[in-house]
């Protein structure tokens, strides 16, 4: 969303959540929130602000995100290790390493 | 934003992060965000992921967000007990207790 909106909040996560819309508080509190990769500390900060019951990660090999303080919140974190979400996520760093890299600046 | 957008995520910083538009990473990191009231978690989790430099509380007596997380990213926060900022969040919440309750539902 950062190229195709200009977003520079809409992360695959907190995108997930604006779909979702403006829904009761427990209704998050019920959920599960599925992502191809370990959430960024934002991502991370919206799942504990909304106390979701669990966050289901495609793989963590590519980036380690905030998942020790997901735990530490009471969330219950599951990484799957699935190959098809490394290979997706090397195949988009390789042919755009400066898109992966913008919002951070690790490679400035 | 939840009520004026229907937005579960545009709260005062990620709006502010989202206004700002899409900008080089450095950017952000010579940036300070400035707020009225302690941020949350997702918007805390917002600073660390964008690095921000410092962030600017008018105060925290209403609430306690995620300042401590914050510190011990190496950000810095200055807390300015601003009395103006305190009464509007007292108004706030004495004639709105449901919208301000809404998306953590302490209340509930």
């Amino acid at each position: 969303m950062r190229i195709q909106k200009g977003s520079a909040t809409l992360h695959a996560e907190i995108s997930a959540l604006e779909n979702a819309g403006r829904l009761p508080a427990s209704v998050y509190q019920g959920a599960t929130m599925y992502t191809s990769l370990s959430p960024c500390d934002m991502c991370t900060g919206a799942c504990v602000m909304y106390k979701v019951k669990r966050v289901v990660i495609g793989e963590n090999r590519t980036f380690v995100g905030g998942e020790e303080y997901l735990k530490s919140k009471g969330i219950e974190v599951v990484v799957l290790q699935d190959e098809e979400c490394q290979l997706l996520m090397q195949k988009f760093i390789k042919e755009k390493p400066g898109d992966w890299n913008e919002d951070i600046g690790e490679d400035e």
